[in-house]
């Protein structure tokens, strides 16, 4: 039974679920608007094109073998009817049909459906800020946006920037703007780290100092009040501490589920926004599937909402409605919260809950940091990588891993398989012998990803108990008050500038002569213990206890996480 | 209360077991002793010292912080106490004692022991040849071998070499003397591809045809016959087809369990070599644990006996056995069989069965092949990587992904996240959804491993019907026949080459054209569709189905698979 599909939205969910449709029902017909003359491109592509790694705009709406996705392509390559500058003004689910405008001549009409897909998307937050709309002051949303900031960059006219939000788009567009045109890049972030509740502030810092050395300055904890120009064109930012000049600003707080549409047809749709659908990604009308960046999808550790505008979700949730949409049967259980960013030459990514979300999320739960490298040590292109796992006590359940590391592909390798298995509710145990594809150019013979949950083992087993870097920071940041004991368990070589620097404070006794100088540790105050990454430091710990010692704290990545983090020893 | 653990063996699951023992109970003994003087080498970095990645021969036997893992190493930053030139010679598990020999005396004492843990390993298959025992000739089974080989390579020694075997060690020493050195370098191989019954002919070819390219020759389904030599030193190695000049010889003929001590100590062998143990890595003798390269684990796709020899196996075998020692429960419940080699520019990567391993477990499967950029088309480090997916028919279970990609860890990730998942028994479903984390420096919208999953999806239903490059290849060779009708449904930039050089048989109607322009294509033999990677040959076997044409082929993987697999085209 031939059937008529109308798509609202362009842009990745669209057009993914309107091909797959016709895939299956080459016989039924698509119409799919957008209220844009921009459909289908690769919005996470921007910054890149800003940076000039995309060196051509054309590229961010072109297949893979370089067709241009229009109208045309659409109707030839696809069999999907295209309307664009045509929106969507109101959904008649009554008599099952969409009532439409014509961007241009404001013309309206109605466009019936059999089934109907609500993609339209997500929008900038706005800040409802004095200035918001001067020229230079941009939300990049779309390749338009982008162009324009590239061209201005380009043309010499932006020797200063700020950014407002140290999410996604905010550290991407930063390192867009410092790494490939030097220009003075400043983040306002309102909270006290970048990507707040997606990594700890240990892994977060790391980034941090890494993106300083790269020319971006950060102002955390800063409120933008308004935003100041000349001639209508901005020059300043102003916040409750600081005022930045700026010759471009860039606003990325946040987006918003566009889902006023589906509220106003009486679908169901959360109360902070974003329309809600069931696990065949179908709103609370039968006839009518939404999905992408304007929906609410479950959380799969907490069971709760998740709001994660990501292209991939949009990808795959535009199949599963692709699929039903041909009387399918597919499923979109929720999400477990993936997500990688690349920061010069480092990168951030994790997948589940960090330990902030999982105590919001009510998990009595602890974290652990682990520094190791990514592959054999005798390897030539080994490279340091810092992972915590998050882990429920009571049932050693993994409730997520972050991690930061080099900009290639071995950190997001990891929490990939962290992710595969994350709903199966995976134990401690189950990463611990995760197997690992082994081979010295890839990976340790004990992978990272092992290591990582025998630390959490260790820890919750209470023969590995100690801090991260942020931990050794408050203890450090005190050591005048005498209240630890600072014992660097390395070899004198590597301890001996340490010593040197801080000859009150910091000790050394290398942990395979430890037995022979126990005198020389005092019994009444914390023994702190630092080695390289932490792990000569936990051998260490173990003499100690065995040792009859009360007060060991081992410091979870050792030398290697204090210098990442950027605590001055 | 305090035990006394000996350990038979003091490399890779010797020592993590004796370690993880003792820091699990600092107030117990372990003596670990081995034959050799040479103790806790990084074996699988033979082939990087061999070839200069790994500079100096000691990095081999060093940790990661440069401290030598000698007997005084383990002694003192372990705790465990080393016997070097000491064989175990019998296991009197009655008395609860090990006898064992000095090497250099000859003499046999006794040690008792609580526990024993055998780790014995495995040993290169000897061939048993004519010329075998000549200098120049060798196995590369420890880090003198090495030394040996790349001390001759240097001096000049050496211009040709032929390597025995295609599997692992051979493909890594094949890279070693060709890649870094210059020497004429031939791999004589007895199945008929490289990395037999661990990837399909398919990918393995592609990873041949990158080796020759980077001056390995390869004959397959040859046998060597002879090693002859002059003055001692190897010259030639004759096959039962040719003869090859060789002035080092590698025997890469696969290796051997050591399980014969276990087998007279009455314990439970495997018929064709190797200690059979439980989920706890226990034997028969509940005071005896083994592990490591000398035993049989279970597979856990088929259930039957697996063999997998990796560094990676033993270490986390050796924890799980040091924490069984000190009464824990720890359980190693068997393997997928995940691996990843590097040749040249290029891995292959696998976990799980191939189709062909698959089959002859009893599975009724089919295999996927797809081509896909392994992040964002538009991000400048993008690369094309293969995945292959086996599947039970019935079940939609996938039973493996193997796969050929560019030597960063893009392809292992990959690998890595379905060997995560693999041993839970996904389906097609699980793995289309996997969320994978999403940026375009790192992955496409919809990552290469949702692709791969929807191909098979797409296969199972009956709406992708084709071949792999391998199939292609065939009904080309035959094109004089007439028989097929090959249709390039690329743009006719793309597609006028192959037109120009094959007027009679490469025929091109671009995929957005085909409906005008069915009427040029024959109804009476197969259409054979191809495009670039097999994605828009995929929408043009849709169309010409719709359109009634009965016997449609699509070329999964396009001609990126037909130039990766070397198709004269």
């Amino acid at each position: 039974m031939s059937q008529h599909i109308v798509v609202i939205g362009g842009v990745a969910l669209g057009p993914k679920a309107a091909c797959r449709f016709k895939r299956l029902e080459p016989g039924s017909t698509v119409t799919m608007i957008d209220q844009s003359s921009l459909i289908s491109y690769g919005g996470c592509g921007i910054p890149y094109y800003v940076s000039g790694d995309v060196s051509d705009e054309r590229e961010l709406f072109t297949t893979s073998f370089h067709m241009v996705r229009d109208p045309k392509f659409f109707k030839e390559v696809k069999g999907v009817d295209v309307q664009i500058l045509t929106k969507a003004t109101k959904i008649d689910r009554e008599n099952k049909r969409v009532e439409v405008e014509n961007v241009n001549t404001g013309e309206t009409s109605f466009i019936e459906y059999d089934k109907l897909v609500i993609a339209t998307g997500a929008a900038p937050r706005k800040l409802g800020l004095p200035g918001e709309e001067l020229a230079g002051v941009s939300y990049v949303c779309n390749p338009h946006d982008a162009t324009k900031i590239r061209d201005s960059i380009a043309k010499g006219e932006v020797g200063n920037a700020v950014i407002i939000g140290a999410g996604f788009i905010g550290l991407e567009m930063a390192e867009a703007f410092a790494d490939m045109w030097g220009v003075e890049t400043s983040v306002v972030e309102i909270t006290d780290q970048i990507m707040p509740r997606l990594v700890s502030p240990a892994l977060a810092t790391m980034a941090q100092k890494h993106m300083e050395e790269g020319g971006v300055d950060f102002y955390f904890g800063e409120t933008v009040t308004a935003i100041e120009g000349e001639n209508g064109k901005v020059k300043r930012v102003i916040t409750n501490k600081r005022t930045l000049d700026a010759e471009a600003v860039i606003i990325a707080a946040g987006i918003i589920p566009q889902s006023d549409l589906a509220k106003e047809a009486g679908l169901n749709v959360s109360e902070r926004g974003g329309v809600l659908v069931d696990e065949f990604m179908r709103t609370n009308d039968p006839d009518i599937y939404s999905g992408g960046d304007c929906v609410i999808v479950k959380n799969l550790i907490t069971n709760g909402p998740a709001f994660l505008p990501l292209g991939s979700m949009a990808n795959r949730q535009g199949r599963v409605i692709g699929t039903n949409l041909a009387d399918g049967n597919a499923r979109f259980d929720g999400v477990v919260g993936s997500f990688v960013v690349k920061l010069f030459e480092s990168s951030l990514a994790g997948t589940g809950l960090t330990l902030e979300a999982a105590e919001a999320a009510g998990f009595d739960a602890v974290s652990v940091l682990l520094i190791q490298l990514d592959r054999a040590h005798f390897y030539p292109t080994k490279e340091l990588m810092t992972l915590e796992m998050v882990v429920e006590k009571e049932t050693r359940r993994v409730l997520g891993v972050q991690g930061y590391g080099s900009a290639g592909d071995a950190m997001v390798g990891r929490i990939n398989a962290v992710a595969a298995i994350l709903k199966n509710t995976p134990t401690i145990d189950d990463i611990s012998n995760m197997e690992m594809a082994y081979s010295p150019p890839f990976a340790a013979a004990m992978d990272i990803l092992n290591t990582l949950a025998n630390l959490a083992d260790n820890v919750l087993i209470g023969i590995n108990r100690g801090v991260g870097p942020d931990g050794f920071k408050k203890m450090w940041d005190q050591r005048d008050q005498g209240e630890c004991h600072f014992l660097d368990c390395r070899e004198v070589a590597d301890a001996n500038e340490y010593v040197e620097r801080n000859p009150e404070h910091w000790h050394n006794i290398p942990q395979g002569k430890l037995r022979e100088h126990l005198d020389e540790i005092p019994t009444d105050k914390p023994v702190v213990l630092i080695c390289n990454t932490g792990a000569r430091s936990y051998e260490a710990q173990i003499t100690l206890d065995d040792k009859g010692f009360k007060d060991v704290i081992n410091v979870q990545g050792g030398m290697a996480a204090i210098k990442k983090y950027g605590v001055d020893v």
